[in-house]
């Protein structure tokens, strides 16, 4: 990583923490040069690409400031998994999730869908409608098991901004990055065994390990760092781990992207252990700071790391084209993407290579980060100003999703009723974590446009919950004295 | 099933088994009314629907006759599998068969891959086409976790002529059959657990077997009646079988369509052992016959058989749409697709269900069962006429694939080298095989237009067959002394 960037990660963390405070003036282009041993135009950079994600701002020959308005609302604690392997729970409600989404009227905040009405997908669209008139045949045909070569030779391309080197004979396309996990959860681990997970964690993979039969130890992370390297540490030492998964950039559901030095640390454990990393960067793309994030993969050295990741939060999700670079484990995965459900369909392959050859989606990821930002500050307000004093909300570093959590005494399901009534979905935070917990959490998504409705929900939300918050002191002081006469 | 085909299945059975020599006349259509106490009408219907087949030939004046032409060369014997559950063996060779498919130039009959350039396609490419255009934004959303409802309404029209009486809510769409299949085989067998399946069977099947880590029984199949239930029964007693896979109608390898009275003994002993049945139809559309052979799953009285299907056999694999109506198993194999690869793309479920309301489907259908039929004879020729006389010939039912089987003492894989040098590519015997069997059988594909080349290619094999043969003769005649001296 380039100096500039190591720098402004630190800054970055500094200022996301509250060590300067809103309206401060930060510490001089000069004092940073001498501190870091880096040259003035280092810091210089590395200030210029913090105000890109509005994290600092120029005052014209003062200096760089923490922007008054960032009075940032308090981030969620560290969870607490119980860091014993478990069998994960229920899917009910992660098949609600997907059927409320069948209803056009619903106030839908709970599903991870892009934008996918954006003007810069017109070009795709078109693509898809020219390869589905003139490709023909070829559209028709099973193609190679590992996908369209046109594809996977853009998507090395792609690969070099996240700092990897493929060639194309390294990747497998899949059906979505959905089919990439499954195919690299079920080549690394048999049913019974048991795969690290950070938590909270992606609702869709834990129900791939659900039905692949795989225990998880769920370990702790830190809405800034990311997964915890020291219970981490704890529960490869503790168990037979077989596999880690993680997702470093712009983390779903708790938005951070893993510090460069944290990276590398996870790198470093998974070599001590000799564990492979299932690292899901389905994100990554969409992360507000540019240059993107690195993978992981950029880091490995030793072919440890299942890179998984797909267009589906980039582009559109009923593309269903995805891709995996499994590294060392290439032909297991290979194997199991066949059996899963043969090659993945051409058609939609080739547009979206044609789509990445004339250079439509860099201007696309522009657009999507910036709106995506916009919605995320927008949305953060709108919570911070309609829901309890008490509530913290993630900080995302990239993506679409904010993760609030309420005080402990709340369960977010009590709102379901009232959701109910007003068709508005949510993700509980309850589906984030294999045993249940969570319960007093939620994760909101911020893709689409941020109408009025949408802020009449979360007011409809917020007055619930202040609701929920004074009954529950009531039944408090008016529980004490029924014990006491007991 | 109505009683004239009840009758033509039997004289079509007794046909096909020599049981009248070609040239001779047929009984009188007063004499089986009689015989079969049915009326005289059925007589003539059952005989009509058998020459739609060319199995029998109407003499003006006369009576019905064997078409002198039918002098058929004799049937592949029935396997001997042997009866214990076993692992899958390899997979490198189905993978060579993936990879071969890539050069254009090769003479390839390995792949069970239809005719995908018919003109009666055409408005399947306008379709796809004109939604890639039209439907826009509704093909890039995640859809109805269940599959597009207008192409599940048109699959519940299809399923009646196969007998089946669906609603769309019983139906899941699927990444192709070989999704279907997948999920189906995961929601019922852990790693370890017992599956007994019909032998031969499709090499794509056992491959998904092995990945689950499934154990085989395997069961033989006669060339005509489909699946031994003497032998099904006897693995059923002996074996805990947690489910039966069987392929009743156009089987791929073997061509046969199960008589309608043994798909209800094969019911009755799954409801006796109380044990699912996965049946796979992908070349059930394309039975020679009119109308299509049943389905099991229209004699299944309580949920227990998972029909798989798709279009990748009648229309195009590269679409990638299959589906699976998983009876009373719905909600576990729903779980299963789900963590396979989310919903399956929109956009071709869109186009076929077009293709299929506007009635496009019939007539394609109609044109490419007899092409395929007229493709097997000619095929079926070339190989009696090329091959050495002791070889035994599929006489299929439906579909696009010739069944070979050569003297025990060959092993196909002998052609290897030749083969390779003339870019010709087969399906070997013994990836049909858990157990890596039928080393002297081949499937050999007849969907595309045979040209002189390919006939070329049969006489290529047929004069190193006959090469090997006599090299055979000549090692035992020399290997004979050298014993007695030694």
């Amino acid at each position: 990583m380039s100096r500039y960037l190591e720098l402004a990660e630190i800054l970055g963390s500094r200022i996301e923490q509250g060590l300067y405070a809103a309206g401060t003036r930060l510490p001089s282009v000069r004092t940073l040069s001498l501190e870091h041993g880096v040259s003035l135009t280092t810091v210089q950079q590395a200030y210029r690409w913090l105000e890109t994600s509005s994290l600092v701002e120029a005052r014209p020959r003062s200096g760089w400031y923490v922007p008054q308005s960032r009075r940032l609302p308090e981030l969620p604690k560290m969870g607490k998994p119980s860091l014993r392997p478990m069998d994960i729970s229920e899917w009910g409600q992660v098949q609600d999730l997907l059927e409320l989404e069948r209803d056009g009227q619903t106030i839908q905040l709970g599903r991870g869908m892009p934008d996918v009405e954006s003007p810069s997908l017109k070009p795709l669209l078109a693509a898809l409608a020219r390869e589905g008139r003139h490709a023909g045949i070829a559209s028709l045909h099973y193609n190679d098991m590992q996908g369209v070569p046109a594809l996977r030779e853009q998507l090395c391309r792609l690969a070099v901004d996240a700092g990897c080197r493929f060639t194309p004979d390294e990747l497998i396309v899949t059906t979505g990055c959905q089919e990439a996990l499954s195919c690299a959860i079920r080549a690394l681990c048999a049913p019974g065994e048991i795969m690290a997970i950070a938590s909270p964690s992606y609702h869709g993979m834990m129900q791939i390990l659900k039905e692949a039969g795989v225990q998880v130890v769920e370990i702790p992370s830190d809405p800034i760092l990311g997964i915890s390297l020291e219970a981490l540490e704890l529960a490869l030492e503790r168990w037979p781990v077989k596999a880690i998964q993680v997702i470093p950039n712009a983390n779903n559901p708790l938005g951070y992207t893993m510090p460069e030095s944290r990276k590398l640390g996870l790198i470093r454990l998974a070599q001590r252990f000799d564990v492979p990393i299932i690292e899901d960067d389905i994100y990554g793309d969409l992360s507000y700071g540019w240059p993107r994030p690195r993978t992981l993969k950029a880091l490995d050295e030793d072919g440890r790391v299942l890179l998984c990741s797909s267009f589906s939060k980039t582009l559109a999700p009923g593309l269903r084209v995805g891709w995996i670079a499994p590294g060392r484990y290439f032909d297991k995965v290979l194997r199991m993407k066949y059996t899963s459900s043969g090659p993945t369909a051409p058609l939609p392959q080739i547009a979206i290579a044609e789509f990445l050859r004339k250079g439509h989606y860099a201007p696309h990821l522009r657009r999507m980060r910036r709106q995506y930002q916009r919605h995320r500050d927008i949305m953060t307000d709108w919570v911070r100003r309609h829901f309890p004093e008490e509530t913290r909300i993630s900080q995302p570093q990239g993506g679409f999703t904010l993760w609030i959590e309420l005080p402990e005494t709340i369960d977010t399901h009590k709102l379901d009723p009232m959701l109910k009534e007003h068709g508005i979905v949510i993700a509980h935070g309850n589906i984030f974590s294999a045993a249940g917990k969570y319960r007093n959490c939620m994760r909101l998504s911020h893709a689409i446009a941020l109408t009025p409705r949408i802020e009449w929900a979360i007011q409809c939300m917020g007055s619930a919950l202040r609701e929920l918050l004074a009954m529950e002191g009531f039944d408090k002081t008016s529980a004490k004295p029924a014990i006491r006469y007991a």
